[in-house]
This record gives structure tokens, sequence and C-alpha cells, in this order.
């Protein structure tokens, strides 16, 4: 049932061809195709910050290019773009001249959208070799209008490091950990802190890591409360949630 | 919007206090709910021959009972409880004096809808420590009214077993293939028959069989195409899904 | 005991050379290689529509062209290769110059059997990455004379595509879902039909996907009746399954 | 050094026996316990509602009682015992007779904070076995001060019973989303809002649930974007975080 | 196809009702069923030394008892039950007078064959607590009709305990070594030896054992050539294979 | 070749029965047992403070006494139960009355060595369901002679209970690391000094802590050097560890 | 102590400047490495077939060229390079011109011992990519001086080809199975004879085959009694194990 | 607070303008960053031997020389680069002239710290593929100034190489176990004496080795007391610990 059938039928009613017990039963099983949910979707990307975000890990250049391009002409909001390599820059940039491309993060980047500047999210890594998933997290915060501060270096194993940063730990809203091999730093902010902290285990590491495992079941199993998780490396996911977490207090 | 609020805006447009555009406009945004599922819900549950199935693992008794006389009051099917102790079926039977119980498979019947027998559905399994999944394949399956052949204990380390139910193998429509250990009949039925197979790992096994995980990882890996699997033990799904399937060839 | 000597063995009886009994005894004990199972197989074949599928990885390409042109030298069904790079089909093209391709899914296809036109059966997929499997199934199913219907792109976290498709939902008699990551769709779809549902899981996904187990044990769990599951990443199995199960409604 | 030694310090700087230079350095070598740290636990504990969370489980009835005694004499906060049972319930309420029980969350409550009602937080659940973490989650968002909306019951294979809940979904400032089986339900809200979801897969399932890990790696490799997890069962750690959460929008 | 289906067949043939190329034709599709594998199992048990083993775990004592008095009757050689606890053996025992019962071992054992003594077995196990499953395959071992020499508490942790027993090293013919933790003694052994060694994982130990998966794996593992193994605390397994493999020597 | 053995063969050499060339040529193949290796036991059990220790889980209650009798008469060291339960005590105690007992540590200590008081050892635990195997390696420590201290309760949820111990941390010689749930205190202390720590994870905790496996990685993965790391719950193992390292401070 | 120091010793005794007693205290703490263990070596090896095995997987071609010649120059066996490549091949070649080289199983072969032709050992393989495996098995069987028949390509999804090869199932003594995928090979094998047989998991297949876990469990949990396992992909242990067990036949 | 505010506190009491007990209350709050902690990193640095460990994994040649410049500059200690290759290496030395590069080990070691000799570590390891790993621990352990006594190719499977150096496990204080495949040497070793052994399980092995895991377990198992663990492969923290512990010796 598409809009026009939708039409037929109340104007049915409205010359009272159809009559309202009738309108009811049909409208009761109108399939779900027919409820417009792009304005739905069209809502929601406009208050995100982003019109979509392209994963472009398994998807061909080709694909990606005409993601990107069809979601830059319909416009309204910044696009990002995750895991794409040079090359996939590249050939966005020949048809969106003002991508920009973050190398260690490995994000595409079409601002688009406003810019805001809010709050404080700090995002913390445990080591050097951490900052890609660490910058993804971060810029993909920022593209969603949010100040980010950035802590890189402090694993536990130099606790000082970290204790130093009390002044951004107490000035943040929300804290993302970034952190591989044993991810303890994420317990140890946990309860430093009383405020939302997004734990991101990542795969580096090598042996009884296993792939990011270590990370991960050791932030499940935080003894400090207020410490949640998302994926092995998903810089993305713990930024994007950082994002709405903080969205939630300037309203 | 309940029913009553739909009337309202149908009988807006028909009284023409309300445009048919307006009409368009706030039914594109209707919500979900108020669209009637529970008929859509009727109509599934008539044809699957279930009114619904109670699984009873991890629900109290007073839960179990409760539902259980909701659905036999609704009327229009039949009615399974799986993973039911005894205790639960006294109190169950207490109210609903017609439920019938199988304590091999721990299945609570209650037998409501008109009984057909349709086809044939073969279970097979694998050693004598199997058939409670199998009967729980098989009495679900006859609850939705198929006709089942039941041929047990035939492992493959004793292939002739399996071999000389050649007319069996052949008569039956869709085949449940229930073992546990090294869940190799499934590969070897699979060989045999061109026509679906389901098979059902079973916990069946100690050691490295690690609660079915060998079985379940040998069926997944069958060597025969025209092979799907279900989850361990779990004999209900296996003998639902052969019953979606048998019921195809009578439309 | 081939042929040549179970005549012999006839004829003597025949001649009263042999006494009944005496053959009864050798026909007991007749070695099973001797009972042309050929004969068998190639009934087997004939109802499947496909004389043999060749699983590619792992053979040689030399391997590979040999066992094709031998069954296409045989005839009378379509053939099937697997997981086949292009360079391989290069190589079987040469020699079986009717041999088509199909470089996303990696199907090799050699189409003599006769083509049919049978029931619908619908693949879903619910990411752009999730294509290749997806087309593997679909492939395979329209080889064994299946109709097809394809609707990609449908993931649970944008449930409207999906629900916006019911028409093809109720139209379908079996329905192959494909899906990483998370795995969802199965559920979602098991939920929504009353049919058959395989579920295939694929790899897509990173960290803790742990290369398609994530989804793999989701569709295993899924909370709704009717969804059986194939090996990670085996649209063959899945579109194989779904063809068995498809025919069983013509007869 | 404690707070005497600190005065002596002081004071022999005042009284000009201790120079300046010499006070820099002992109190730059002043050791982490003599900084009263009571006192920033004391702000924190004010802040977050509670006074202290008891982890009951794996402490005698003794430890328990004497640790909420304590904790309530400090006096200042509500003060939580979770995966409690009735036997140290009855104990602890001996001793702390406004001390109450959830028996289905295992939870004992002692209020002693002032009663805020911040915002809407949303707890779903899909199961009725889901109900014990769903619960343990709202009662200790509650506790901290949040109103809770529970909606339960709402597992992806009836989908359009999470559909009907449109109005709470969108009403909610934080969601925590309570899933055992594949877990399905976490990545469906995630796709239909964009606030923070908190996904705590539950033990719920047999069989390839192993105990919860099906539902936890579906709920890590969420198609959809804004989920975070908590390990497995852990409904305290999602009202908590969600709480946390919550909190950020009235400063 | 029975056996009077059989003969009528060929009496058909005799009496020139049915020709020849007719009886191929049918005999060709003879199905598996009317082969006389009983024969051939006749044959095998009588060779083994058993007339079958009976896997009592996950049987009710009612199914063993039938089984068991089924095996005894038809006669011709020793039966064992394995993991059978003592309230199953008095159940035997009550019907089958001479039935044997090893408590440790948890096997039931009907001796009936004739006694044979043949070469040297050697059974080693690494710690006290492995013995139930040592002595299940000692015992295994003899009923088979082998000389078993046990040797046992011969950990590596001291290695001189071992290597003090290079007689009985060098007498026996094959060599099972029961161990669980590390499971390192099959390595030594098999590195002292050039025999087969049949490994059996026990499941002693704990924590990171994971239910005797260490010693598994180890096994698996072993850098000494020879070693082959069983499941986890699968001793008559070992014994069984052990037996197979001495019988060898004496033909 | 026993004593006696050995005896006649230097004695034929003597009295010129053999040559010297000839007794060569036997002692070379001189076999492994005949080569008094309890001589070596002897040596080593006095060094290391026990005569033996009595693994007592999987040992019958018999079994266990006999052992501690044996060793007892033996005399010469300390003796040590793990993992007795006190019905095993209490048997124990009848023959040997001055055997000791811990319930919290699930330890029987016979103390019959002389009493040493060496160095420091540091046991730190995390958490109070941490206490058992933080009191199993702190006793078997002292039972080796060493001089324990111990601090409990400083998980690093509240990193300052920690900080607030560096005097211990400094004086120690060997510290000793013991905790659940996330394992982070290990590599936290480890980045505190510059002395051995040996981690000791618990099965502590729940969900995806995995019976300690959580806990066990992150300690093996620690980002901190100088930890090594004993099996999960393995607290005698530990001190063990500890007290033989500390034992090469005083040579 | 070397030969000369022992010398010493027994010229001591032989000339009374040493007395006997003294004499056996000195030898008693002989230290091991003195006592000639080439011999014993040098025993063993020849009795097996093989001066020695090189595992040629992670050694550099030098030190495999080096090993391979000082075995070669030491003489009286056969010498065998698993895993090894062409490279390695050709720098071998170029020192010992007779190695051999099968570029399927990856072996080299240096045939240096008396060629036997013991008995049978029959290896089975499940499909075309399991080729190397059963080869590498096959190949080392025979340079231990055995007969080896092999039957490829007998995947139990095509039964009768296995049951079509009772006679060489029947001749073989002992008999290798290879098959990856779901391994049920080597149940259905197990299950026909009543010989040993050693079964090999290959890493073939994808998925939830997990480089041969699949495989691996299945076998281990053979419902068949008779089949003991190597590791994934261990067809030279395989060989080795069966060239071991058929050894005994002979004797 | 930095110095300078701390100075300016301070003069305040001094100068009576600031009460000593608010001077209290402010320094009860000091924050952490400013008690100049690099002196507590400088101390310790100075008496482990090393300025600073750099784990080269994961880091750009730039930083990695970035770092090494730094830390060559701040001078008083050797420097360690582990998992570096030849490149790395080349760029190192160009700012770093008497860098040193270990080839096997991957190691870069620049020695600027008085070199010491202090008692004896024994570096045992069990086959050709683990001598990377044992060079990594033993370079390291030589660095922090130890002498190394290394013992390679003694693995299990020829015992009495191992037991051949009964001198140099006796004279070692510590001794670190290398190996692969099933990691026994580290219990065979452990049982020999009564020192500190700490195991490194290597990934050496294939199948069912999984990466090493077979081995960690094992070593994690050992029935040996007196062994802790290091992660897979992880030479350097087994030296490191070895060093640490050697140390404990000499003060």
């Amino acid at each position: 049932m598409n809009e026009d059938t939708l039409r037929l039928l109340l104007q049915g009613i409205k010359q009272r061809d159809v009559s309202v017990e009738e309108g009811i039963e049909r409208l009761k099983v109108l399939p779900f195709e027919d409820l417009g949910f792009a304005k739905v979707d069209y809502h929601r990307n406009i208050r995100q910050g982003f019109s979509e975000v392209i994963y472009c890990a398994g998807k061909t250049t080709e694909q990606i290019v005409a993601i990107a391009e069809k979601l830059a002409e319909r416009g309204g909001g910044n696009i990002l773009g995750t895991r794409a390599d040079s090359e996939v820059y590249q050939a966005v940039r020949e048809r969106i001249p003002d991508a920009e491309y973050n190398a260690l993060a490995h994000l595409i980047m079409i601002k688009r959208g406003k810019q805001e500047d809010r709050g404080n999210i700090l995002v913390l890594s445990a080591g050097t070799s951490d900052l890609p998933v660490a910058e993804e997290a971060a810029l993909t915060a920022e593209m969603m209008g949010n100040h980010v501060e950035r802590v890189y270096d402090t694993g536990v194993a130099g606790i000082h490091r970290l204790l130093s940063q009390t002044d951004k730990l107490s000035q943040a809203r929300v804290i993302v950990v970034v952190a591989g091999m044993e991810g303890a730093l994420a317990s140890v902010v946990g309860g430093l802190v009383d405020k939302p902290v997004i734990a991101v285990p990542t795969s580096v590491g090598y042996g009884a890591s296993f792939g990011g495992l270590a990370a991960l079941l050791a932030m499940l199993n935080s003894c400090a409360s207020g410490v949640s998780v998302v994926n092995i490396d998903n810089g993305f996911g713990a930024g994007y949630q950082a994002g709405l977490i903080n969205r939630l207090g300037e309203n």
C-alpha cells in the first residue's frame, strides 16, 4: 500500500464509498512498507550529525564511491567512511573534493553538517600501538560535534602518567578508554571517576591476547562500575556511543 | 493510536472535518502498535497448528500455568510446553485436565487443533541416550499434524543398521537426524538421500564432546549437501522446522 | 562380485547347478561394491538437477578441469563449481566453452539440465559485504530450477527496510537469510514468517565476530522457531537445502 | 605520613624550623596513603547516590552484614547489595530493619539517600527468563534516582511487540536492553533509536548459547551504532551505567 | 527384501519364470537390509572377545539390564558395561549372578569368553587421581585376553620413578599412558620407547586444565612420534585400542 | 641392577675376575633405576622445607591419611595438604594429632621442620572473594620459612588503597598478586615495583570471566614486565614459587 | 663423569686404591650424561627403520641441510624430512644426490635402510583436498618398510564408495583414516572393522571447521571403538604410529 | 598543583598568611600529578639495568628511532628494543652508532649501563624452532647483568639429553624453559630442580597447538611445583623476570 493507495482509501471514506469500519479493517493490516519510514530516518540522521556512516571494509571502491556520492547529494549531515584505505579515499575525493582523510584512523570525513563543539569527551589510550583505534574514536566524536581531549600512552604499567591527568579526568563528561594487551586501563579509570566509561579493547598484543580477546574479557569483567564495552578495535563505535551520551547533557 | 483514535480520524475524513492529505500525513506516522498485529499472529498460529509454544525452562510453575491457561482459553490450536518437568505438568493438569505429558521428551501437550496426518517425517537417532531429544522432535512434528516414523539406535558404528532402513529413508519427505558424540550420522544420511535433513546435535558424550560442541561442529561441516542444523539438544526446533517444510508439500 | 559374476550365479541357479539355498547364502554376503550403486547415484543426480558439485577450494586447476570434463561428458545435469577463482574458470572454459562464471559468487555454472522455474525462494542479506555468499545461495537455487527473489541490504539496524518487504516475505515458500556480524536478521525474519528459514552466518565482521562465530552462535540460538543453520559462508549449502525443500511442494 | 605528620611538617615551616625548599622536597615524595582519599571517595559516593555497592556472591553472610552495617552507620547514601539470597537478607534486616529485598532481582536495598526522579531510563527485556537481570538493572537505576520504564517480553521473534512501544522508545533518554539466546534485541533497538543503548547479555538459553556467550558476541558485533555492552547477567552494571549517563542531562 | 523374497526370486529363476537379466536388475537394487549383516557382526564379536560393550551413562537401569540380559543369552563372548555405578551393577547381578564389578573403574564385567593371556600391555598413570581411568583401560584390555602390567603414580615431576621402570617399558608391546594436568607423561614415554603409545588425557586438574583440555592438547602435540590419543577420560577406548593392536602380534 | 649387583660387579673387578673394560661396558648401560634417586629426592626435600605436598582433591580420605602418615613417619620436613576439606582434616588429625587446619585456605599443615623467618613476601589480593586463594599462597610461603605480609582488598577500582601501601610494596622481596574478575591488579603492581611478581588468577567472577579465564589472559598479557603467572586458583603454586625465589636471597 | 673418569675409578678398585663400598657410593650419583645413551639411541634407530626424522618447518635451509648431512654420514637407516618445500629439497640434493622428494606430501626421503615389505597398512582419505596429508602418512609407513594400500576419495557422503572396498578393509592390519570437514569417516570405518584405526583430522574445510577442530573433536568422540587420533594434518604421525603397530605382527 | 604552587602555599604558611589547618586541607587534595613521580621512575630504571624497553611491534620506524634517541640521550642504562626487524635496526643505528642487533632474537641492544655478571641463569629450549624466543630471553637477562648458560634442543622426546645436563641444572639459580608443541619440558625440569622455573610457551607447532595454546595450558597445569609462566613467545618477559629474581641473591 503506497501513498496513492492510501489516498484512494481515504477519498473513498470521504466520498462514503468506503465505510469507516471497513477503513479501519483495511488500515489494521496496512503493510509496514507504506508508513513513510524514510521520514523517521531523515529526522534521525539530522539529529545525529551524520547522514550515514559507510563501513568500507568488504566493499569495493566502486560501491563506496557510489554510496558516498548519493549521501553527499542528499545533503544535510556529515558523512563518515570507516576502515578506508588511501586508495579508496583517492577515488572518493575525485568525486567529492572536500572529502578529508585521516590515514592513522583510516577515516574518510566529509564535513557537511554544522560544526558544534559540545562538552568534553576524553579519549585515553594505553599504548602507542592503540593510536589508530583511539583516533578513530576521537575523530568520530568530533564529527558529531563534540570537543575531544586526547590523553595517549597512559598504560597502567606507569600508573602515574594516568594519575597526573586528574584534571582532564574530572573535566570530561564521558571517557573513552582504548587499550590492548590486558586492557586494565578501563578498570583503573572506571575506579577513578563517576562518569560513563566506554571501553574499547584493541587487538594490540600477541600470543595469549588472542586478537584482543584478553582485553575484551578483562573489560567485560571490570571490577569498576560504570564501564561498558564495544567490539575489539571498534573505535568508531566507542566514539559514536560517547557522542550520543554527551548530547544528553545539552538538552 | 488505538482503534478508537483511528475511527475518529476516519470519521473526521468522512465528515470532511479532516482533509484527505492531512489524513495521509497522520497515517504515515501511524505508530506500529495500532495496527492490530494480534490478528496477524492469530492467522499465523492457526496455520502452524500451534497457538503458542511455552519454553518452560527458566519460568516459574505459576508463570507456566498462567500462560497455558490463557492460551487454552483463547482456543484454536494445540499448545506445547517444552522442557517441562513432571511437577510443572501436575500443576498444569490441575487447570487443564486434558493436558498430556511425555516424560521422556519433557513435553506437555494440549491437543486442541484438528489432528492432521501429513506426509512422512523420519526421525533417526544415533544412540539410546539421544532418545529424549529425538522424542521431543517427533512429538513436536506430530503435534503439527505430521505422520512421523521413528528409527532409533542407528549410530554409524553399526552402519548396517542404518543401511537396512533404506525403505524408510526413501519414503520420508523430511528427515530429522539426532546424534551426539561425533554426530557423523547426519553426514551419512545426508549422503544417502536427496531430501532435506535437519540435524540436531545432542549433548550426549563426555570429555572433548564439550557439551555437544563436537557434534554441532561436525554437523555444520557436513560433507553432504542438504543438511542444516539446529541448536544442541533442540529437538523441538528440529521437529518444528521439519513440520514447516513438510507442510509445503500439501499446498 | 560384479555383474558378470552375478549373471553366472543366476545362470547356475537357472540351470540348477546351484541350489536356491546356496544362492541365498552367497547373495547374503554379496559385497556392497557389486550392487550397482552408480545407478542409485544416477537417479539421484537426475532428480536433484545437478550431476555433481565440484568444491574447487583445495583442488588444483588440473584436477578441477578433469572432473568438470568427465561430468560434462557423462551429461544429464547441471554442473556447479563452487569457490572457483577466475583463473580456474578460464581453464574450464577452454574445455567446456558454455561454462559460465559469476565472479561475485565465485561460481562456475555449466547448464545442461532442463531449466525449471519452481515456486519462490527468497534470499535476504543483511549487508553489502554479505553479497558474495547471498549470490552463491541464490545462483545455486536457480541452478536447481527454482525461481529466486533477492532482497539485499536489509540489516536489522534499519528494520523498516525488512518490514517494507512483507510482500516478498509472504510470497516465498522458503527463505534463505544471509548475515554476518551479529546475525540477528535470521531471528527477526523467523519471527515474521511461518515458513522454513535457512540461515547462513557469514564471516563479515571483525574483532569478536571471530570469523563468523558470533553470527553462527546467534543463529543457532534463535528465539524464533523455524530457523536452521548451515556453516559459515556456506551459501551453496543454504541454496541447495532451500532447493531440496522447495521441490517438496511440487510433487 | 598521616595527618599528624603533615601537621608537624607544616608547623615546622610555620615556625621556620623547616625551610620551604625542604618542605617541598618532603612533600614531593609524600606517600599516597596520606592524602585523605576517603574524602575523594566521600564526594564520589554522595554524587552517585550510593555510598557503596556490596557484591554479595562469594562473601559470607557475616562479612556482608558487617559491611552493610558499617556503610549504614556512615550514612549519606543508598546501599545496594547485589546477588543476595533471602537468607543473607534476613541477616541484614536483623541489624538494619529498613533494608528491603527484591527476590526476583536478588537485591538488598537500603534507601538512605534523597529520592530523586530523573529523566527516563527504559529497560527492555526479551523474554520472561530474562526478568531477574532486567529487574536488577531497573532497581539499580531507580536507586540512583532515575525514573525507570519497563517493557518486558519483547523478543525479536515477535517484533511487533517491540514496534508497538515506539512511544516509550522515543521518550527514553537511555535504554537498557536485556536479552539471552541470540541477543538480537540490542541490534534492533539500536537501529530504531538514536540514544545510548546499554546491552546486557543473559545466560538464558542452552546448548550453543554457552552460558550467554552467544548473546554477548552478538551484542558486541551489533550492526547498529550506539550499543555498548556489559558482562553476561550484569544487570547491576547496566543500570549503573545508564544512571551515570542519565545524570549528564541534568547538570 | 528379506530372505523369503530372495528365495522367491531365485526359485523364479530356477523355474525360469524370471529371466536371468531381470534377476540381475532386481538384485542390483537389493536393499541393504537383506544382506545378513548380523552374520558379519557375529564374526566380528567372536574375534574381538566381546559380544558387546554397554556404555551405561545416559541409559536407565532398566535399559542396561535388558541389554545385558539379551547379550548374555546370545552368549559367545565377554560383556563389558562401562561408566556403571554400583546401583546399576546390583540390578544387573540380580539377573546375571556371575556379573562382576570394579568400583574404581566403574566397570561391570561378565566373563563368558575363553580367557586368553596375550603378550604384554603396560598401563602407566601419572597420579593417584588418574587411577579410575587407568583401571578402566587395564581391565578392558584384560577382558580382551591381554596380560596387563600396571605402573601407577609415575608423573613427570618425579621422572626417576618412570626411569626406574625401564624393564617394564622394554617388555611391553603396547603402552597406555593415562595423565591429567599437563599430560606430559605421554611425550616422555613416547620418547623412551619405539612401540605404539596410546595416550589418555584425564579431566584431573583444575582451572586452566579446562576439564582435561590442557592434557588433550598436549598429547596431540606430542613432540615424540608414535603417540596417538583417545578422548578425555576414555580409559575403555585406550584399553580397547591397545587390545586390538596387541592381537596383531599373535597371528 | 640394584646395589647388590653393583657390589658383585665391583668385587669382580677388585678380584680381577672382571676386566676394567668389561666393567665400563656394563656400567654404560646401567639402568636408570639403580642410581639411588631417593638420595637426590632426600636432599631436595630437606632443602625445600617440605617433605612432600599432598594435593587432596581427587584422592580418598583413606589415601590421604595413608600418605600423610608415611610422610610424617619419615620425618625431616613440614607436610602440606592442599584442597583438603574439614572431614579429611579430622581423619588426618586422628593419626597425626599436631596437624593443623586452615579452613579458609583448605590447607592441612603438619609443621615438623625448623621454623625460619626469611625476608618479606607480600601477598596482595583484589577482593574479599579472593581470600581463600590468597591465604593458600600466604600459608604455603610461611610453611617454607618465609615472613609474609598480607594486604587484602586492594582492587584497582579503588587504586588509592593500593597506592597507600607503597611501604609494603617497597619492603617486599617478592610479591604474590591474587585477583579474579579482570585481574588488572597484577599489571598495576608490576608497573609500580621492580621485583618479581607472581600473579594468581582466581575463578572469582561470573559470565564472561569463564571460570577465571579472563583474569588468566589479562595476567599473561600484562603490559608490565616482571610478572609471571600460575594456574587459576593455584595459591599453593604461587606461594611455593615465591618461597623458592625468596630463598635465593639468603645464600 | 666420562668414560675416562669411570676407567680411573674401576682401575682404582682393581688396584684396591678404592674400596668397593666407596665405588658404590660414587657410582650411585653417577651423572646421567656419562651413561652412553647414544648406544640406546643407536639400537632404537636401527629398529625403527629411521635414523632420524627432520621436521623442516621453522628451521632454516642451512640447518636442515646440516642435520641431513650429519645423519646421512652416520648411516644405518632411512632419513625423512617432513614439511619440506622444494627449495629445501634442492639444497639437500646438492649434498645428498640420492635424496628423493614428494611434492604433494612435502617429504624428503633418503633411503638408506634395507627395504622391507611388511603386512598391509590401508590409508583411506575422505576427499581430494586431504591427499597431501594422506600421502604423508602413506610414504612415511612405506619408508618404515610397510606395504601400503591407498583408497582415496571415500567420504561418507558417498558411503557406497567406502563399502565397495570391503576387501581392502578386511585385508589391512592397520588402517589410517584421513579426513577433514566433519571427520565422520573415522567413525564409519571404526565401526566396520576390528583392527586399529589411526585417525588424522585435516584442516580441510572452512568456517566452523576452525582449522580442523571440527574433525579433531569428531574423531576424539568417535562412537566406534578402536579409533585413536593424532594432531591435525599430522600425516607423518599417523603413518609412523601405523608402522610401529604393524611391526608387532612380524615378531 | 605544580612545584610553584606548592612553594607559594608553604611560603604562605611560613609567613603565616595561611594557617596550618588550611594547609593540611589543601594538601589533602593535592593532585597526583605534582608529586614528582619521575624521581621514582628514575630510581627504578637505574636499579633494573634498563632505562627503558621499547616494544617495537606496531610502532613505526620513526616512532622507534625517536624513542630510542630520547632514551639514549637521557643516559644511565641499557636500552632494549624487542621484536625489531633489521630495517628498524638500520634506522636506529644511523642515529645511535653503537646500537647492536641480534637477528635471531629480533633484539636491538644499546649497552650503556655498567656490565655486571651475576650468578647463573640457565635457558633451556626444547627444539631448534624455539631458538628465537630462547635467545630473546637469554640476551635480555644478559643485558640485565646476568651470566646466562644456554642448553638448547633438549626436548622431552629425548629425555637423556636433558638428564645429561644435571651439572648445569644444579648450578643455575633460576631456569628459563622455552618450549612449543606440548610444552612438557617445563614440568620435567620443574620436577628435577628446586629453584624457580620460568616457563615460556612458544607458538612452535601446528594444528591443535593453536598458536601456542597447547604449550601454554600445559605449562599452567604443570604437575611440578615451582613453575610460573609468561605469555606465548614472550622471551623478553621470561628473561626479565629471571633477571629480577636473580638480583635478589646479591643484595
